[in-house]
Parts: structure tokens; C-alpha cells; sequence
């Protein structure tokens, strides 16, 4: 028997019988090293190939190369795994994809997937017990990402931003959604994808929009804590292949949120010399991102933080103005809004802020924004409106793909996802 | 003040400061008759406009007329409302649609959504207490219904059904989903949508394909006995405005479970004439489904019951053939499968059974059918089963919205949705 089973490839399904018993010496090069099973019977239920497309050793290894390919590539055996220094072979995003299951079967990526679901969970039970509802947005629209076939005119929800507002003027108070979101960016970077999961809520205010800011806050540090409790071992795994460093959460009381304002101050005063001009009333690039999490990480000990009060050329339609400073205080040249990111290690994760809740000046923001309120999509919003009275009210909407993908310090949000999609990659 | 208060529109956002005092004598008309508010201060945060689309009186009637509409319809102020012979008048699913803010509103549409959100927390607590690891499967597939725009060539997800049996292949021993589903149905039934939401299962089999069967039941069971018992008021309300009975659930240990053969039997020997000559390899048609409910319901006492063994004709390839009958014995003529279909006073509500985890077999089932495997989309399927050996599994899915509105007795589906969808409805 011993033959037979040493002969039975390796990813294949057995049943054994067998009983638990202590070894003469701890088995070394396993987990479990003080007990072992001693077989009486084996059944082969479903056997693996003899050679497979990719061993859990090497799925289990560092993804080497995240470019991407063509569409409609055949899943099947390859040989494109690479060699690199120490170790058993590694492979590239392609060859993992290639081979789901093997993909699928490697400890990290379970790791992955488990802290993803948690976070759902947690984002989840979080705001049902501050009695939010959850809903359901549609992923079908008459505008944006365009659906051909049954549909002569259908279209992708690229967020669910007005499905959530309907429901706060739907009578809701409190609402969350959690749930696919397209979009249609032509880029294959490791932090894009054309289909991702949008956790997403909108509620009712009752004095000032800090409420939502606070609440969002609450919400992310209470899942971050909550990863960082639960999931100790599988953190460690990840990090054993994809190394990064400890997220320095805020203590208790001692949260930054800075203001747009001081963010660009902080960075022409204590930034990198080429971000010594930058302005007050145009929104941040990427690199300036960056370096403020740099600077803040420094000053501050954290990697967490919020910047509120965005101009309002770097907001959408629908951002309430601060009416505040815009009443036309000493800095009165720039409009800021009651609007907000949330920052980790320099890496927005979340945007968030109170909405214009009254149609008329959500119209004349809008045209303020050169576009025409009767134009298609935009009718139907505003429309809403003017159905009834809307109370006062703000969101904010996290990528989860990004939040799983930052928090772990992972080289891409393809690693996060459980099939990744982008212009050029629809299977498996 | 009290003129003013007066004059304020139905249906705008007030903020009021009072205090609470004893009513003299108890109010009338109201749900709470014991308390009053002694009003100090009132602000009108947001006015709703001085006629509305539909009023909340309107909003909570029965809706009246199920007919669809041409898509892209301006959302707006109609006077379609019709009147019946008593009450205020009740609108049409068209009204209600276009003034989705007063639909929300109406105190059964809140009652069905929270109802709707139970059965989806209940669906997931239950598989959670099993072992059971959430995913997510796309919903951009690169087959099956066309989106256009950015991708050449990508589609909607009909069905989760291949992904779940890749986190199978994937070693995730039982897993769940909860997920848009998309279907180019061009039919305007109150059966069918465009886009829906599906609760799916797939499970790894230890010994007998009925631990998927039982665990199916118990979901189910679990969630109409626990929406009974969470929702006695919600569902008054329902019924206030759509009739129906209380729907029978079976003892402990009284459960119905028929083979297909069973069921066709009943329905030959105690359904209508009609059905005196229904065969055993051919799949039931609606009618045959709602006699058999009929039948059910009379000899067992129950609205839930379960149809299992269905013939290979009646199922796809996935579904795996009955071993013990496919051998050959007495009525070797009619291959069944280890299939089923679970119903609810006649109407399918889930459709499961064990599926081949061989790819040899199941290549074979797939030329059966007149299906090449080499074609695109089924290719990849199969290929996974080649990847690694694949253990012995089964599952089943839901349409959650039809188990709303069927649980509730609703007159369509389109009620059971929080945006409904349909070939001619893609707005709000």
C-alpha cells in the first residue's frame, strides 16, 4: 500500500482511515510534529495530473509578474515559471490565473481571501449594530459602462452614490451597500481593475457633517484593529511573502485629520522640495499623496489619518460647499467643501462627505460644473429631489479590493481580488 | 406657529423641538394615541413640493397594474393614479417607480426590504455556523450576456455556478455566495427580472450526495421559520394589501421529500386529467408545478416540500447521474440524476443536487448534450477539473428575490426588488 499511495500524484483527493498516533520522534517539516496517522485503508476519490501547471510550492511564492494578457487565453499547463534566487520556483499572475485551483489552494491566497471576507463581515456588523440598512444597489444603468446583447441601451453601475442618496430620500435614515462596481479604465496597473467590491453608506445628519466623518473613521480603525486581532498567524504568512511593516494605527484621542489647507502646508514646509508651490485650491497627485503619508507617519506616528475640507474643483457635483468659509472669510478666493479621504500609509482608501440634499442648489452646482442638469442620468437624480423633502445627509464609499490589498502591503489589488478583472483579463 | 406648521407640504424634512406630554384624551388615528408632542420650535430643513408624485396614502396601496414601460421614461409627476372601489387611491408599479423617494417611504416597502435583508442575514449566519467561507464571483464573464464599451468582448454572469465549484476545486471545502445574477430574458413577467440576486451554495459531499439535500432544507426552513418569528407585524402589514395565506411549513421530522417519479405519479393518479399522462423523463411544466403544490399541500399538510431524482433530460451537464439507477435495474429506460428542485406552494424556489467532479465524465455528459467541450466558456470549466483532483461536491442556489416575494405572497417579484429591472426598465 505504501507504494501505491507514494505513487498517487500529488493535489489529487483521498479519503484514508486511519488512527492518531504519537510519533517516535517529532515529525519534522510539518506543522502538526507531534502526532501522525497511521493509514489502514485509502481510497483515491479523484486523481491530479502527473504533472501539474503549477505545484503549491510555487503557488505558495511571491507572484513574480503581474503584466497582463491577451483575453481568451486558454487556462492550462504552461511552463513559464520563473527562478529566482532562494527557493522553489515562482510564477507569474498569469500562470497562478491560469491554474485557479492551484492558485486558490496556496495557504497566502486563502490567507488573502479569509481577511477579505472578515473585513466584509466587519464593515458589515459595525454599522448594522449603529442601525444602518443594508440594500441592494443595481448593477444595470441607463448610463455609464455600456451592456450590448438583450439591452439596446444598458449600462454598469459604476458606483452606487445615487441609489444610496434615493435611499436616504427613500425614508432609510441609515443605509450601506455592498456590492460590484465597473468601471472602464484603460490601465493595467496594480491598482486598478474593471470590476471591484464597493463598500459604500450614506446617512441621515443631524447637526454637522462630522457625524459621517467620525463614523467612517470609527469604521475603518475598527476593521483594521480587528484584521490586526484576529488574523495574527495568516498576517504573518503574507508578510513571509510579501513583506511590509506594522500599520501604526492612532491611539485612542489621538487621530490626525488635517485640513486640505494644512496638508498643502505641511508639504510646502516640510516636503520634498518639489512640492514647495503646491496649491490651496487644486487637488493632490499621487506623489504628493505619498509624501504627506511620509511626513505624517514622521510628525505623527501613524499611518492612518483624514484630510477634510477638499476644494471644490477636486470634488463631484453633489459636495456640499462649506458655507462657513464659503460666506467669504479672509482666504474667501478658494470654495472648499464638507468633504474628506482617508489616507492609509499615504494611499487614499476611502472618500466620503456630506451631499447637497436641497434641488436647487444641487442644480446650480452642477451647471457650476458645466453640466446641463437635463442631461441624461442627471435628470432623473435631481428629479429626486424635488420629489420630497430630502433630509441633511453623507457618505463615504471604500474599495474593498484596495483596503485588503494596502492593509496586507500587497505589489498589487489583483492579489485581493478573487478573479481579478481588467481590459485584458475576463477568466477564469 | 400652528398656521405655519400648517402650511408646510406633506412629505418635507422638519426638525422639531417639544416636549412630551398626556393627550387629555387618547389621539385618534395614529399609532401611538397615548403620548403627544407639546411642539416648542419647528424647522423646515427641506420642502417637498406642494403636489406630489404619489401621495404616502397612494404609495401604501396595493400596487395596481404590473405593466412595464418604455425605458428611459422621465421619472416625474404623473396623475395616472386609479382608484378602486374603497380607500385612497392606489398607483400603478410605473408611479410607484418614477417616484421611488414616496415608494421607498411607504411603510410595506420598508416592511419588504427588511424582510428581504433578514432572509439574506439569515441565508449567511446559518452556512457561517457550518463551516461555510463567503466569496465573491464576478459579474464580467467572458461569456453569456455582451457588455460593450470599453471590453470587445465581455459578459454577465447568468449564473455563479462554475465559480463555486472552482473555491471548490480550490480547497475551500463549503462555500457561499451572495451575488447580482443577470438573465436576457425577454419576457415581462412578474416572475422574471433582468438582474437579480442570488444566494449560492456548493459544499464538498463526505459520504452521500443528501448532506447537500438536508443542508438546503435546513437553510431554507431555518429562514421562513425564523421571518415568521422576526416579522409577525411586517408580515400583517403585507398582507393588509396582498392577501395570503399562511403558508404551512412541515413538522420536525415530517418533511416531504418525493422522487420526480413519485411526484409524477401523484399527479397522474390524483392531479387534473390534464396531467393523467405525464411521463418520467420529461421535466414538469409550470402548471404541473402548481398541481403538485396543490396535491401536497392536501395529502401532507405542507407549502415546502422537496423533488428529487430528476431526469438526466430535465437537468444540465453538470448535474451527476444517479449511479444505483444508471446501472440498469427494472425502469433502466429513465436516467435520473442526484438532483432536485425545493418549492414553495408550487413555485420552484431553489435548484441543487450533486455535480461530476471527473473530467472525463464530464466531458462525456457534455457531448451527451450536444455540447462541444472545446467551446469557448466550457473549455475553461473543464480544464480546472484536469488542474487537480476535484473532491465529490454539490450545492444549490436561490433566487432571493422570488423567495420574497413568494414567501410574502406578493403579486411580482418586481415588489421583492429594491430596483427593479427588466428588458424595458432600467430606471431609477
Amino acid at each position: 500500500m505504501v507504494r501505491w499511495i507514494a505513487g498517487i500524484n500529488p493535489e489529487s483527493f483521498v479519503v484514508i482511515e486511519a488512527g492518531v498516533q504519537r510519533p517516535i520522534e517529532p515529525v519534522k517539516r510539518c506543522r502538526v510534529s507531534n502526532f501522525e496517522l497511521r493509514i489502514t485503508r485509502c481510497y483515491l476519490l479523484a486523481p491530479a495530473p502527473v504533472i501539474l501547471g503549477m505545484t503549491l510550492a510555487a503557488a505558495n511564492r511571491p507572484v513574480v509578474d503581474f503584466n497582463d494578457e491577451v483575453i481568451g487565453a486558454k487556462a492550462g499547463v504552461r511552463e513559464e515559471e520563473e527562478t529566482d534566487k532562494e527557493g522553489p520556483p515562482a510564477a507569474s499572475m498569469l500562470v497562478h490565473l491560469d491554474n485557479i485551483a492551484m492558485h486558490k489552494r496556496a495557504p497566502v491566497q486563502q490567507a488573502i481571501a479569509d481577511i477579505r471576507m472578515e473585513m466584509k463581515h466587519l464593515f458589515r456588523s459595525y454599522l448594522k449594530a449603529r442601525g444602518f440598512k443594508e440594500f441592494e444597489p443595481p448593477s444595470l444603468l441607463a448610463q455609464h459602462l455600456k451592456v450590448a446583447a438583450m439591452f439596446s441601451e444598458a449600462f454598469l453601475a459604476q458606483s452606487p452614490q445615487f441609489y444610496k442618496q434615493f435611499e436616504i430620500a427613500g425614508g432609510r435614515k441609515r443605509v450601506f451597500s455592498i456590492a460590484p462596481v465597473f468601471r472602464a479604465e484603460n490601465s493595467n496597473t496594480p491598482r486598478h481593475m474593471t470590476e471591484f467590491t464597493g463598500l459604500d453608506l450614506e446617512m441621515e445628519i443631524r447637526h454637522d457633517y462630522s457625524e459621517v466623518l467620525y463614523l467612517l473613521e470609527g469604521v475603518l480603525l475598527y476593521i483594521f484593529r480587528q484584521v490586526h486581532r484576529i488574523f495574527k498567524d495568516e498576517i504573518e504568512l503574507v508578510r513571509s511573502l510579501y513583506p511590509s511593516s506594522e500599520i501604526l494605527l492612532p491611539e485612542p484621542g489621538q487621530k490626525v485629520r488635517l485640513t486640505f489647507t494644512q496638508a498643502q502646508q505641511l508639504l510646502r514646509e516640510e516636503g520634498p522640495a518639489e512640492f514647495r508651490h503646491v496649491r490651496d485650491d487644486e487637488d493632490m497627485t499621487t506623489p504628493q499623496e505619498k509624501a504627506l503619508g511620509a511626513l505624517v507617519r514622521q510628525k505623527f506616528n501613524t499611518d492612518f489619518y483624514v484630510v477634510d475640507k477638499f476644494p471644490e474643483t477636486a470634488r463631484p457635483f453633489y459636495a456640499k460647499l462649506d458655507d462657513t468659509t464659503a460666506a467669504g472669510s479672509a482666504k474667501g478666493a478658494v470654495k472648499v467643501t464638507n468633504a474628506f479621504d482617508m489616507f492609509l500609509q499615504g494611499q487614499e482608501i476611502l472618500s466620503g462627505g456630506q451631499r447637497i440634499n436641497h434641488p436647487d442648489e444641487l442644480e446650480a452646482r452642477i451647471r457650476a460644473k458645466g453640466i446641463d442638469p437635463a442631461s441624461p442620468g442627471i435628470d432623473g437624480y435631481v428629479q429626486v429631489f424635488r420629489q420630497v423633502g430630502v433630509p441633511p445627509h453623507g457618505g463615504g464609499g471604500i474599495g474593498l479590493d484596495r483596503i485588503v490589498a494596502w492593509y496586507l502591503g500587497l505589489p498589487s489589488v489583483h492579489l485581493a481580488a478573487y478573479y481579478p478583472r481588467t481590459p485584458r483579463r475576463l477568466l477564469p
